[in-house]
């Protein structure tokens, strides 16, 4: 079987749309992912500097991120015919290695917790395709390399673009 | 630079000696990592079996485990003319993952959190040498697996055996 390696943060959980919400309640501003395109929390308000250490210092961020749409069911049908394994950076912030594994657990509990991997850099990754919303993260990876579209990455050119998880399922499927 | 990646567990700390300590004082035995020779704990006393998984929910068992003899020295001399990452597996357990972070921050704090893998199948690790104590991980490595030595894998065959770590000194420098 062919191996992919799927990222976390923008690919299977909405992680910039609740660092938003907890930045609008905080400084009464309404930014929405639109606000978003083409840059980084920090291009679109540079208070997000400071503020994002504190966000993800609390361990109950990683537990309530909202599941990205379709990718439990397109993931479990890729299971079939695939060896799936799950590939999140999590060392700059290791506050977030526990919740992150629950929260794997709770969504997408119909994948073998052996297949998931907690690292930094993502070049240590052998696998046959990587879909990754972080282009840097596919620069380096020795597969290939497919760019899960994210607000912050509209912009990027030079990969097979992945715009949501139907793309993920025609393209594999 | 070549690429070694360095398992935790019997290779960097004194895994199975804390576990024969636990189980020596609750059940008044005296086990040695001599009686352990060829042996998993369980082969060695059949109440190993539910204590276990006692022993390792504890995030102490895994912030207290002591460092094997020479490996912080030769780490940091291998890490001059190799890319040195440490890769365990730590899925099986997810409350190992923030006290393996804290030990490796504590005792090999010259590495780059960024270098550091939990995971499960270590299949997924992309490197050119594998240091292991789990012939089954040497297995289905892609690279070079190399058998550290441990008390249970005494009569195990068919890799370069590193039986110390002046031994992997002398072998990569």
């Amino acid at each position: 079987m062919k191996r992919i390696a799927i990222d976390m943060d923008e690919v299977l959980s909405h992680f910039s749309t609740s660092c938003l919400e907890l930045f609008n309640k905080e400084f009464n501003k309404n930014y929405t992912t639109e606000d978003l395109q083409g840059k980084m929390l920090v291009d679109l308000d540079a208070r997000f500097a400071e503020k994002m250490d504190h966000y993800l210092a609390n361990e109950s961020f990683f537990l309530e991120l909202k599941v990205i749409k379709d990718s439990q069911e397109v993931i479990q049908k890729l299971s079939v015919h695939y060896d799936i394994y799950i590939v999140t950076a999590a060392m700059e912030f290791p506050v977030s290695l526990a919740p992150k594994y629950q929260w794997l657990k709770k969504n997408f509990g119909f994948l073998n917790e052996n297949n998931f991997v907690f690292c930094g850099d993502k070049s240590i990754i052998h696998a046959d395709y990587l879909i990754d919303d972080t282009p840097s993260n596919l620069a380096t990876f020795k597969g290939k390399g497919m760019l899960f579209t994210a607000p912050h990455n509209r912009d990027v050119t030079g990969y097979t673009r992945l715009n949501n998880w139907q793309e993920v399922a025609e393209c594999f499927l």
